[in-house]
């Protein structure tokens, strides 16, 4: 039987990250988690995140997948060496990814970053560029207001607008060449994004990114998979099910057949 | 003592990966082999070509870098797989990195490739392409007649544009939205292939994307460097040292504190 991707998130953020798996990797069958009931963790500390990305992993692991993806920033910065450290297979997070685009694509070396509060307070970003490269100036900050905008499914609105131009004041007036989106649930806002932040600044999808490097990482070791049967995905998440499966239908819409089956896991929803 | 990128091509070529690991990867110390005497590879037999690659990467090894990148495409399609098997280090080629970088920047999922006739021949691209997504049509063309423009040093010319119009004839009357520069001496006149091709052709440079995946795949086996110090090159070729120094220096002005060093190799020279 063919092996899945496992990709885990703090709620339908990561379904960014499905989404281009999908396109990029059509071949491959993926199980996804989002602890929708917990969302967001933006806000909580470092040790609660792991806590809970570890749950999850727990559960992901009893499918036997190639690969963990980590499709949230937040856990990334909280959980990636935990994680990696706890199991064999590839555990591939957000971070890196986003930053190995930005400095690919950076003319001026001014990278701008905005995240969740855990992400941005974590210096990940910052220390994922630097490492790479000691010439990359970063301006990062915490947007809080834009997660609940998307988790509300409010991608295209008036308030939306307003909201994101307000997070993004500082970063306007800046002179960045690049943004990182740093957080998954940002991609659903990109148009608004890229309207408040002009034409010349290019924004790097740390979603679109990451699917690149699962890519990467499993045709590095192989296990890239090779069949031409579809591939039937699994959806898994710890809230309400139907708003899961009418956000999932509605962004994965043209990569999937039917309407996903989206299971509740109802052991992660009380505590 | 910090171990090296090794990076190995049939002449020149290979420099537009070195000019990109240095930028995206400054840290990194690198040894590069261009085998000047015998370019170009891309009419040879692909068994002559596989045995030129032998030979240059049994002269790297000695060097004991962390990881063979073969720059060149020709190379990569007649000889990757073998070195890998020969090796225990990671061997990274340059079709797999372009491939996947047209598959995430396609929106029509209409993709051209261009490349030597060793390169086109192989059908190493179309089944890269393939292999990832089924969904992809390919389009490609052998253009044997820019390689000797760079090998020159002819960049920008009245000729260049000439002979680039005349290569592209193909891709032009095509509905391509990218093309991948398959072979690594294209990014030398990417100007005028963009001019050619006209804005809305995204063009994919291997190079640019091979670096990316050396830095990914490094990143993943925890052997990316970590010194603060600025890393001395070597650079070795089998033909004439000042011409191949000339080239170097031009090419990659920015990133060298001064002349490279380059010495030559002639036990190749002869062969």
């Amino acid at each position: 039987m063919q092996q899945a991707i496992a990709i885990l998130d703090s709620g339908v953020g990561g379904l960014t990250v499905v989404k281009e798996v999908m396109r990029q990797l059509p071949r491959e069958k993926i199980i996804y988690f989002g602890d929708t009931a917990r969302t967001p963790y933006g806000p909580r500390s470092s040790e609660e995140v792991r806590h809970f990305t570890e749950q999850i992993v727990d559960f992901l692991i009893q499918f036997n997948p190639k690969a963990i993806v980590i499709a949230c920033n937040t856990a990334t910065a909280a959980a990636l060496d935990y994680i990696s450290e706890k199991v064999s297979i590839p555990v591939i997070g957000v971070i890196h990814p986003g930053a190995r685009a930005a400095i690919s694509a950076t003319k001026t070396g001014n990278i701008g970053v905005i995240g969740t509060l855990g992400t941005i307070g974590s210096g990940a970003y910052t220390a994922a560029l630097q490492q790479l490269s000691p010439y990359i100036h970063v301006l990062s900050e915490a947007c809080p207001a834009l997660v609940p905008l998307v988790e509300k499914g409010q991608f295209r609105s008036d308030e939306t607008t307003a909201v994101v131009d307000d997070s993004l004041r500082g970063m306007k007036s800046s002179s960045i060449d690049c943004l990182i989106l740093g957080c998954t649930h940002y991609p659903f806002l990109k148009e608004t994004i890229q309207e408040v932040m002009g034409e010349k600044v290019r924004l790097i999808s740390s979603a679109d990114e990451t699917a690149r490097e699962v890519s990467t990482i499993l045709y590095d070791k192989g296990q890239l998979a090779n069949s031409n049967e579809s591939p039937v995905h699994q959806f898994f998440c710890s809230g309400d099910a139907d708003i899961f499966q009418k956000i999932a239908k509605n962004w994965l819409g043209e990569h999937i057949r039917r309407t996903p089956v989206v299971w509740q896991v109802s052991r992660f929803s009380d505590t």
